[in-house]
């Protein structure tokens, strides 16, 4: 069943910089990847998630002698040393908080590399959405992967922009203030605004689709589970609601929700996603409830959740192999991340 | 300083039907007014609230019979049964569940009656907001106070669509679950899209104003101490933003923050409130972000936060004032109000 | 009533009745054993539980006539109905919310049946857990598998009743409020002390071991994850903290962690458990803190988290492999089913 | 600068410095004593509470050069710099986060002074409680009022210490994690237990009353309310519920509540001090559960609720007085600083 060049393993070698929420995300996905392989990882604390990933055998680099003898005292194997990690690797993935730094040193090691949203559109000039831009990072060496919330609004918002068109879209972002296991965080009881008007996740569509018109602002609200947006989109011709979903079933990484299922909140969502066995009850697509959506005058209503953890994922997986020149057909590449990672 | 007529106390006597968020806090309201006295109040259990308004001299009424002896037991003073009540007071305040009900009773009892939000439109035929329509109650018999996101939402909109007007307004609500010492209902931790859109908060607003266009979706966020809403409005005309502020420091019951205070959250805001000394820490203003209020392209856009338990307050008793015919005019009623309020 | 396959396949055959958050969970479990399976499972309503149920092959029986319907609407088949799933089992778990009403259809269609810790002990007159009366158990007709907390407490307690034993134990429950899942369940703000005192944990704890001296309160908290309890034991020998540590190490389903590893809070653990791949992110285990356990002047203080919705499970597993007569040695029945569920 | 008629007063002058949770606080009661009056206020940004306190005539003193700005931006008058303050005070309060840092200031300044719990005992020497050592404080320099939650546990033990006896108290703390206008903080939705056995608390009650026995364990849960304790106490002696009950009554500073009212969290608790008109919401009493306190074969188990917010603000006054010679006897002072408090 596999032919010669995959015999003699023509996967791509790809290290991991930052092993926490979305670092030990990529490293699984691609892991499960027949083409792609993880040839190493670099964290710099012991903790479990350490321990767990050097029971799958990632090898971990040191990003400095001095936690060395952190992980020796937990009896981590550490392979080496960060710079050893960039020589063996094809392309790294940056995952850490503030991974804008690492540019020189990974320009200098001339390896490939991918950030995500956090940083810039300014520092790769390419900003990743598989479906809106697969095309354009193809040979790319810098691209940054934009965050889980631009990737949702992305997700079902370009097939419209592709399919119809629309004037306008407000989308308002309801987003969880921290992560599940991030326990520093507030608030616990408050909604805060972001009193920036518009918030940034407008523009960051734009770094990926510039001609999309879109505004949007956000709250921060105590959860932690998933975003949540309410989006009001002026179309430009005046379809009914099911031209709409039509077009989003055939769009990959878009899951259909419904009250009538039982499912009318995000907590629902997560419980769906532990149910069908996804690793880690991740939702790695965006989800939209089918009896929230309604076209109304010509305008497009629908409310979208979004698992910050992990939608932006096969995205990142889907950039590896655009940039890489392992495919060149988005579709392709898609179908490919999506099997691997048991997406639907 | 008193006239001859209020020397022999020309107060206008009101029965409170419930004694829980709501009607506590209108009891207090008219016991604050100089033209009004709370006659009665009727509640079922004989809980710490009634305790304490039992303190303050409220004279309490039995829904029936088999209510007396709880009340009994803690010493509650029970002044007569609820019929009793009806023929002591001049119009009564509905602050139950289900207001509805009672209806006939006070149909029956020829007393004038107002209820909340939670009632249809149909109940009355005459929905109120203080600034919107005050001149439509005067004198009438049956008067439903709307909802406080409904309130808060004509309280900003009402003047722009007087003053400039407006084409369409989307506004998302983020609305607290459960009000503070409602410790039985969640969520804890999720988001709760209203899924029927647009939500009932628009066709809540034209019951009142019928001409004003506006669309409205909701979602339900673990928090308790306010509503949130983000308000997204097409302009008739491409005015500035000082405009828009200016328009509203001159309307009543709209108070600014602004970030530079350190009031960046509705947790923030309660807590002004408190410092302030209001009662109860409740805040009967609309709360509206300088900084986070925006027009833009001749779009709109602001955030007003929403105390749910005790916006509504002053309207109740404008719309006495107005349905006893003791003030014609709207704008003195409001000051009246106010200033036995505490509003600024 | 064995067919000769049957005979040779050697499987108990069990039902299910009730498919939520127990149900769900016992079904995987059973259908994970290699000397059981699964024969039907019944639930009311289609909701997205049943769907992925009936993807799983689980068999739905109709609870009655009125509910067929439904389940015919969402496509989802349907075996027979309640009774039939009585004739082809060899016993029935009941996981609904009220399931004391069973017993006489049970005791009619002559299965054996397993009630869970919502019900009274009465009901059985047989409280279980694994370790600590497995074979008590042994040919019983009907046993009552105790509540996650009371598990838990046994699971730790237990092996030191027996190798040191102890004086007296009061425990603190600091209880989650509601599952995951469950969004209509608060409080969202507030912590709600169970003021019966002492709490009805305690007197769980001695329905499984009389002899057992323990006394526990127990508040409510606003959190989904896991219930916490901190625990304080009077011991009859002055042991050090390794002794005890020593004990739990070789006790079953006792699963430690530590501040070092990063895992200081009920969100570290359930990342911990969601890291490991473990199914739907349950921890079936007793989750013990080695850095906050201490023994001082022969007081053992420490806090144990409960996995609220799964540890239980496997002590259901067990009590059908003792009921049905499959494995005399509890140690050999647990070994089985922890490697079923792939538990350490 | 001062006159012969403040002469006459003969009120101590009080200095606050820092004017977040507490400090406001304090600021306040002292200026409802009569015997009292606050002389200045050291704040360093202008927030709302700046803006609040300068409408109440409290005069501002800047901590250095570079905060005069700001405070004249926002038009709030800044009365001199921060070393005038200690010149026309007699004491100062200390409610700053690092207040251990301003004492060789003080020193110099020969001013008195007063830090919160968040400091060692080391620093002064001189841990207070209202009750426990009123007359330790008499002409004393320097005083730390110990923390809300060791003020709660010496409010109810003390009695008890004195009056009963106890062999060992356990007491768990199931500690909110932030304040309500605190929304940096987490946890979200998490247990987070404090490993370190005991927790602090213990040894601070022993920094008062250095002969109690006392072990703690403490838990943080994700709500802002308040604390609640669940307290198990040896007794020395085998006195009935009632002999307890009796005790707390004619003990200053404990509040008891019921179930029966409807108070059976702390969110009712905290609605009950919003109805009965204190300001800013604050309990400065103690609650205790009466239907939650019970002696059982000679061991007291109770549950408190502390506001952890105000609990210690008497306390900070009832110091002032000892220190300042102005009153011998604790019962008096109590009353006097109960009165000006309106604390029942």
């Amino acid at each position: 069943m596999f032919s010669l060049l995959q015999g003699i393993k023509m996967s791509v070698k790809v290290a991991i910089n930052g092993y926490g929420t979305v670092g030990k995300r990529i490293a699984d996905a691609v892991d499960q990847q027949k083409d792609m392989e993880i040839v190493g990882v670099s964290k710099r604390t012991p903790t479990y998630e350490a321990e767990l990933a050097a029971e799958k055998g990632f090898p971990f680099y040191a990003a400095s002698d001095k936690y060395l003898k952190a992980f020796d005292e937990k009896d981590i194997p550490v392979e080496g040393m960060f710079d050893e990690m960039l020589e063996v690797a094809d392309l790294i993935v940056d995952a850490t908080p503030k991974g804008a730094g690492y540019k020189e040193t990974f320009e200098k090691a001339g390896i490939k590399a991918i950030w995500q949203g956090g940083e810039k559109h300014s520092l790769t000039g390419l900003s990743f959405n598989s479906m809106a831009n697969y095309e354009e990072a193809y040979g790319a060496d810098y691209v940054r992967v934009v965050s889980c919330n631009t990737t949702g609004l992305l997700r079902t918002l370009y097939p419209i922009h592709v399919d119809i068109g629309f004037d306008k879209c407000n989308a308002v972002m309801i987003r969880r203030s921290a992560d599940p296991w991030d326990t520093k965080r507030g608030p616990i009881n408050s909604i805060d605004p972001v009193l920036n008007i518009p918030s940034h996740h407008g523009p960051d569509v734009q770094s990926v689709v510039p001609d999309i018109d879109i505004q949007t602002t956000a709250v921060k609200v105590p959860t932690t589970l998933m975003h949540l947006h309410s989006v009001i989109v002026d179309l430009k011709e005046d379809v009914d609601t099911d031209h709409i979903l039509k077009l989003w079933e055939k769009t990959p990484r878009i899951k259909f929700f419904e009250a009538s299922q039982g499912v009318d909140s995000t907590a629902k969502i997560m419980e769906w996603a532990k149910d069908r066995g996804n690793f880690r009850g991740d939702l790695n697509e965006i989800a939209v409830w089918k009896d929230g959506t309604q076209v109304k005058d010509g305008t497009l209503y629908y409310y979208q959740a979004i698992h910050q953890e992990s939608d932006i994922i096969p995205e990142n997986v889907d950039a590896i192999r655009s940039m890489m020149e392992m495919e060149e057909d988005k579709m392709k590449s898609i179908q490919l991340t999506n099997a691997g990672m048991s997406i639907e």
